[in-house]
C-alpha cells in the first residue's frame, strides 16, 4: 500500500477516477444504512425482554422501606434499588440517589439548578457575567448540548489515550473561578474509547478549584460495558479518589441501564456525596412526586444483584464484540498503510472514532449520505458542533445488523478514500 | 342542637370540660391514623395491579410509529399514547406531549425554563425584577411550593363556589406585566371540590394579559375524577374556549394517571397549543432521551380507550365515594347546628375542605396530632403556608380503611368541638 500523501499527481488522479466510478456504482445501489446511533440492536433488546415477565398482577409490592411500589412514597429511590446501584459502582448506598430513565435529564436538572439557585449556597450562575465548562474532545454532542443551551462558555480540552490533558485542566479549573465544571464520559469515551488512566483520575480528584461550586461530572455511561469479559478496562473509583484527596463534594457521577436493559425504559443514577445528594433532594422535593418504584423493582427482581448484571453485560458483549471486529477489520484491511486515517480499538462503550486527515470529515460524512450511509453528523463531538480541525468522525456500531455494517463499512472506507484523494489532489 | 356562638359562658366551661374529658380519653387509646394524604388506598391500587400482565416477553414491540418501544427514539410520546390522552382529554393529538410520571414535573420544568430561557422570546424570568403568580385559594400546596422555590411572588385570589373572583383575575392579569401567571386545578379543586363555572372558564379564557408571556397553569388532575357517575361535573374545554378567544398560546394544560393506574408509575401529559408544544420540545431535546415508552404502551393496551379509563373510573368511585360519605355523614351528625364549622361536598377528586371559624384551624390540626390523628398542616392550602384567617383544613379520606376513617373523623370533629369552645370561652 503506498501512502496517499506519497502519490503523484498522475496516481492520486487515475486513482480518483477508479474510486469515484466505484462510488458512482454504490450509489446507483439505492442503499440506506444508519451507523450514526449509538443504539442497541434488537438482539440486545431481546436479552432483557424477559424482564417484563418479572413484576405481574400477583408479585409482591412491599419491599426494605416497607412501602407500596405502587403507590405515592419515596423520593430517592426504593432501598433494594440503590442497594444494586451502590454494589454496581462501588459506592455506599447513601451515595446513590435513584433517578428516571435518562442520565442526560439529571445532568441537564443539576446545571438548571445551579443557573436558578446556584450550588451549595454560591451565586446562581444565571447572575453571574460568564459561566465556563470545559469540554474534553472529542466529546458526547448531547453533554455540548446542555451547556450550549444555557449559554455556558464551552473550551476544549484535548485528550490523548489516558484521559484530558491534565495540565489544561488544572490550569483553567484551580484559577479561573468562571470555570463551573468538567464533562466527562472518563471509561470508554464517547467516541474515543479512552479509559482514564490512574494519574488523570487522580488529579481529577486532587482539583483545587478557584470556584467553589465547580463540579466534576462524571458521566460513567459505559462503565459496565466491556467489549472482552477477559480484558476489561480498570479505572480508579472517581468516590474513593475525592474522599482521600480532602474533595468529597467535587463530583457528580452519574450512570444507567439504559444500555444493560431497556434504552427509554430504564433507570438512572446520581452518585456523589451525601451532602451533595442532600442538597439535591431538597429541590427534589418540589421538582417532582418520586421516579417509578416499580420499574426500579423490576430491575432489581431480573438482575438480582451486581454479578446478575455483569452476567448480563456478557450476552450484550458476545452480540457487540463481532460488529465493532468487522469495522475494525475492514477498517485495517482498506485504508491500513494508506495514511488517509486513525482510529481507536476500544475495549468497551459504543463507538469507534476515525480521524480523517485535515478538512476531510465533513466531506467524508458528506459523501457517505450521498451513497446512502447515514453517519454521525461531522463535528457533533465538538462544542459548538466545531471540530477545529475538521477530523473527527464517529462511527456507531451496535444498530446495524452484520450484514448491514460490513456494507455500510464499504461505503465509508471507500467515501473515506475519495475524500482524501480529493484533499491531496487540490494541495 | 345550639350553636357554640349562642352558649352562655357557663354553658361553654361546662361543655368544655365535657369535650376534655373525652379527648383525654381518645388519646389515652393511643390512635395512629393519618388523613393527611391525597393517596389512593390499596384496593384501588388493586383496580390497576392487572395492568402488569399486559407487557410480557411475548408482546409486540412495535407501534404506529414503527418504532421498537424498548429502544431509543420517540421524544414526546407514542401515537398511541398520544390518541389515548387526546381523547380523554377532548383535545386533537397535535395539542398532546406526553411525559413521564409526574405532571408535577411538568409545571416544575415549565417555569424552570421560563425563568432561564424565557417563554416566546420574551425576557427570562430570572433576568427580571419581580415576577408574580396569581394562587387560588384555597389550593394545592405543592403549586405553591414550586412558585416559592423559585423566588416567584404570589398572590392569594380568593374562590367561590364557582371558581376564582375573576375580577381581581382580570385586574391584576390585564394590568400587571409582572404577572406571569396563574395556578389552578379547575375541576374538583384540591381541596374545596370547586368546579369552575363556563362564565370562569370563558373569562379565563378571555384574558388580555399585560405580559406576552403570561401563562394560566391548568391542572387538570382530577378531570376524570367523578364520585358519582350519574353525576359527573361538566366544565368547558379550556383548549376550544382559548381557541375560540384568540387566545390559542395562553394556556398549559396538565393531567395524569396517577390517580387513575398508578402513583409513582403513571403517564402525565401536557395539553397546549401546537405552537406551545415545539417551543417546549425544541428544549426537551437538549434534557431528556424522552419518556418511558414500554409504560405508556402498558397504560394504552391495558385501558384501549378513553371508555376503558371511564370505566376503571368508576371502580374508583366505588371504592372512594363511602369514604367520603363516611366523613360528611360524620361531620353533618356531630357538628351540623354547631355553626363551628363549614365544609363542602365534592363531587369528586380527592378532598374534602373544612373550614373551622376562625383563628381555629392550627389549634384543631394541633389537638388531631396530640390524639393520633395527622391531618395536611393548617395554612398549607395557602401560599407561604399562610391562611390569613387560620380556617382552612383539608381532609383527604382516600388512605385510610373505612374503619380507620370513622376512628379519625370521630376525633377531628371533637378536635373541632374542643378549639371553638376554647375559642369563644377566650374571646
Amino acid at each position: 500500500m503506498k501512502a496517499y500523501k506519497d502519490m503523484s499527481k498522475e496516481e492520486l488522479n487515475s486513482l480518483h477516477t477508479e474510486l469515484k466510478a466505484q462510488f458512482e456504482k454504490l450509489k446507483a445501489a439505492g442503499i440506506s444504512l444508519d451507523m450514526s446511533r449509538g443504539k442497541p440492536g434488537t438482539d440486545q433488546l431481546e436479552l432483557s425482554t424477559p424482564m417484563l415477565d418479572v413484576l405481574t398482577s400477583t408479585s409482591t409490592f412491599k419491599g426494605e422501606d416497607n412501602v407500596d411500589f405502587r403507590n405515592y412514597g419515596i423520593l430517592d429511590g426504593t432501598k433494594e434499588a440503590k442497594k444494586l446501584f451502590a454494589e454496581l459502582m462501588e459506592c455506599p448506598v447513601d451515595h446513590v440517589m435513584i433517578y428516571g430513565n435518562s442520565s442526560l435529564n439529571i445532568e441537564y436538572d443539576l446545571i438548571s439548578r445551579a443557573m436558578i439557585h446556584g450550588i451549595a449556597g454560591n451565586t446562581p450562575w444565571c447572575k453571574l457575567d460568564k459561566v465556563k465548562f470545559l469540554c474534553p474532545v472529542p466529546g458526547y454532542d448531547r453533554h455540548f448540548a446542555i451547556t450550549e443551551s444555557f449559554g455556558i462558555e464551552m473550551i476544549n480540552i484535548p485528550m490523548d489515550e489516558n484521559g484530558p490533558d491534565m495540565d489544561m485542566v488544572e490550569q483553567y479549573v484551580n484559577n479561573d473561578p468562571a470555570v463551573k465544571g468538567i464533562w466527562n464520559v472518563p471509561k470508554y469515551t464517547n467516541p474515543a474509547g479512552i479509559v482514564y488512566s490512574d494519574e488523570v483520575v487522580r488529579r481529577f480528584a486532587n482539583l483545587k478549584p478557584a470556584a467553589p461550586d465547580f463540579r466534576i461530572f462524571w458521566d460513567n455511561a459505559y462503565c459496565i460495558h466491556h467489549l472482552y469479559p477477559d480484558n476489561k478496562a480498570q479505572m480508579l473509583n472517581i468516590v474513593d479518589e475525592c474522599e482521600k484527596a480532602g474533595n468529597p463534594d467535587i463530583y457528580y457521577q452519574f450512570c444507567s441501564t439504559s444500555k444493560v436493559s431497556f434504552p427509554g425504559a430504564g433507570v438512572s443514577a446520581l452518585i456523589s456525596s451525601p451532602t451533595n445528594i442532600a442538597e439535591v433532594k431538597k429541590h427534589f422535593t418540589i421538582q417532582t412526586i418520586g421516579h417509578d418504584k416499580l420499574n426500579q423493582i423490576r430491575h432489581v427482581r431480573f438482575f438480582k444483584d451486581a454479578a446478575g448484571v455483569h452476567a448480563h453485560m456478557e450476552k450484550h458483549a458476545a452480540i457487540l464484540r463481532p460488529k465493532f471486529e468487522a469495522v475494525l477489520d475492514t477498517l485495517e484491511k482498506e485504508l491500513g498503510g494508506l495514511e488517509i486515517g486513525t482510529w481507536n480499538k476500544p475495549l468497551g462503550g459504543y463507538f469507534i472514532a476515525f480521524d480523517t486527515i485535515e478538512g476531510c470529515a465533513k466531506r467524508v460524512v458528506g459523501l457517505c449520505k450521498e451513497a446512502g450511509v447515514v453517519m454521525t453528523p461531522a463535528g457533533s463531538t465538538y462544542p459548538y458542533k466545531n471540530d477545529p480541525k475538521d477530523t473527527s468522525i464517529r462511527i456507531a456500531p451496535t444498530l446495524p445488523s452484520a450484514e448491514e455494517l460490513k456494507k455500510a463499512c464499504e461505503v465509508f472506507v471507500l467515501c473515506v478514500k475519495l475524500a482524501s484523494v480529493e484533499k491531496y489532489m487540490n494541495m
